[in-house]
């Protein structure tokens, strides 16, 4: 039928979400994957077993595709880069996708672009960091300047001694100031090459541990400047860093006002809950965004979304049995499983309520997310 | 994480959305395809090529499957029954499917259980054909007993000189009375092997050369007591009959009231609009049913949907223009495409529009529907 053929690097939860979107729209995806029971790898037609890190992986791959983008950060820019010189359609493009690879470029070319950031600088020795604390007070943020995620790469130190480990690991890293949160947000958005951009409403994330638990949609009682505020900064970094794709900017919302956390250029945590929420899922809308299609409505489905993850809990559960008992307790729940093995702590699947009461609906995903992981209710 | 596999013999386009809807619950559908260009087997990964008609297909598919399903009703009784036999789960059973297969068993059976159908009786040669006609009038209609769909295997005759190269033709012959219609309905239910059972709202289908086109949810002026009629109807066949999973009953709405015409035993055209109007749409529901899970809400996510059948019209269209154009005009319509190749007549997609005025709602419908067949705005 003549429908282009896109490319996914990583066979994880996005890629998967990502083809059930694709099927619908009559395409079919390929996924590079690191081992055939990947999440994605486990569903998707066109499996290739590849590494990620391998220049001549990655050009076998994209030999088949006509377009080529990424369910996590972790391909190395310049192998990005060398796809592109082999004449390769890769989006987002490695210019766009370095600020979500590496957090220093990031936070030097949002300040740069006048968008507010904490307070930040590299450090790689003791006196750096004890100079950046006697500016901005201790305990100090320490991030990893490039791959972390889920809270990996990231440490809250309260003194050199402490800091010590971290900073004897050899990493590039950042010094953060560790800002009063009133709590964070996300503002997801996406883009086309045309440059039509589409945004969704500003959601809530709540994190426990550094991973997110909870997406409250859309954020509870945000005022309409600040939604507005964080929607057009979103807006206006995927026209300033030439983003293609979904991104996620998270962000930290202080009593001063809002501060960007990270980027993410790829269908994002805090946008699971459109599958069912919005008339137009973030993984649909990155498909459009990469092939150039005109993007889809974001508007919401119901008043009140809540997404809740599904974290691994101690021990194998029996999750077929959890899944009747949950479906008989909760028949209008969405239960999304990603046919992850279960590890303390792994994302290996979601839930998401619906409704017009925010607390009913909280509850619920709260109550299934709980139950999936423990078997027990809350 | 010891969920259960589940297999669906035949891979046209209700396996590949119910294989979209097992992907969230954690689960990938194994497919029995025809050929490997079969519309699900170009998305799933468990694809195995083979006939539903060889016995030992089947008996090799169905050893990887916990539960055996079904995407159309062309596989033998006697070979489902073997399989039943050498122990596997098959759902719905060969006993229910029956009904769905064989429209001379199913008459007879409706009959007995006193559901109103059209008058009917089996013909073979003129003389009966004759004998209907002098008590039914003409014209008649002319049904193969089993093997008919998509208004294959229907024919409408006004003679006996008419009907003769039916008659001839050696298949198994019903006569029905020519009904007045005021128009078709579809109740769509869903059951379980524990016998729970839900149904969606009553829907209107509109059919074109005895292929549906358009389903309008619900039914716009359908009373309360027919559509509580409908339902209730459906579900005692289900339950009567012990389907499992999903049954659209298509029915014929007279000024005397409900006719059962058709009966399908898995996911249906008159259900599609489900996967975004419904709570639950028909193929997560489906595979629920036949794992005995209990079942999802059944409430509409919009006061009206409307689903138009994508037909495929002459020529090969260009449909990732056609989609640029569509997705441009109407960024909330919701469309469907299954990877198949176009034929005049062919289904090769459909769209789902979603709104509050169903003048606007079914408008929308048949602008995409019409405008990704042909090319051209209405």
């Amino acid at each position: 039928m003549g429908l282009p053929v896109v490319g996914m690097v990583g066979g994880g939860q996005l890629s998967r979400m990502t083809h059930q979107a694709a099927i619908a729209m009559g395409l079919s995806l390929r996924v590079l994957a690191d081992a055939s029971h990947d999440s994605a790898a486990l569903v998707a037609q066109g499996v290739v077993v590849g590494s990620h890190t391998s220049l001549p992986d990655l050009l076998d791959f994209a030999a088949g595709c006509e377009v080529v983008t990424f369910d996590h950060e972790h391909v190395p820019g310049e192998l990005i880069a060398a796809l592109e010189a082999a004449g390769h359609t890769v989006l987002p493009g490695s210019a766009a996708l370095l600020h979500a690879q590496d957090k220093q470029v990031m936070r030097e070319r949002l300040s740069a672009l006048g968008v507010p950031v904490p307070p930040f600088a590299p450090v790689s020795v003791a006196a750096e960091l004890d100079a950046f604390a006697a500016v901005h007070g201790w305990p100090v943020v320490l991030k990893a300047a490039t791959g972390g995620y889920d809270g990996k790469g990231v440490w809250v130190v309260r003194s050199v001694e402490d800091a010590a480990p971290v900073l004897a690991s050899g990493l590039r890293l950042l010094a953060e100031q560790h800002v009063p949160l009133v709590r964070e947000l996300s503002a997801v958005v996406a883009r086309s090459p045309y440059g039509q951009a589409a945004a969704w409403p500003v959601v809530e994330t709540v994190q426990q541990d550094g991973i997110c638990v909870e997406v409250v949609v859309p954020a509870p009682g945000l005022s309409e400047e600040l939604a507005l505020q964080a929607q057009g900064l979103a807006l206006r970094l995927a026209a300033e860093l030439g983003v293609v794709g979904v991104m996620a900017v998270e962000l930290f919302q202080t009593a001063d006002g809002l501060l960007v956390n990270e980027l993410a250029m790829r269908p994002h945590n805090s946008g699971h809950w459109s599958i069912e929420g919005s008339r137009t899922s973030q993984f649909e809308q990155h498909l459009r965004a990469v092939l150039d299609y005109p993007l889809g409505a974001t508007g919401t489905t119901a008043p009140w979304v809540v997404m809740g993850n599904l974290l691994g809990g101690e021990g194998e559960p029996d999750l077929d049995r959890r899944l009747h008992m949950l479906y008989a307790r909760d028949p209008s729940l969405k239960v999304h499983l990603y046919g992850k093995q279960v590890r303390p702590g792994r994302k290996i699947g979601h839930v998401t309520a619906l409704g017009d009461d925010l607390e009913v609906v909280r509850s619920r995903a709260r109550v299934g997310a709980h139950y999936l992981r423990t078997g027990a209710w809350l």
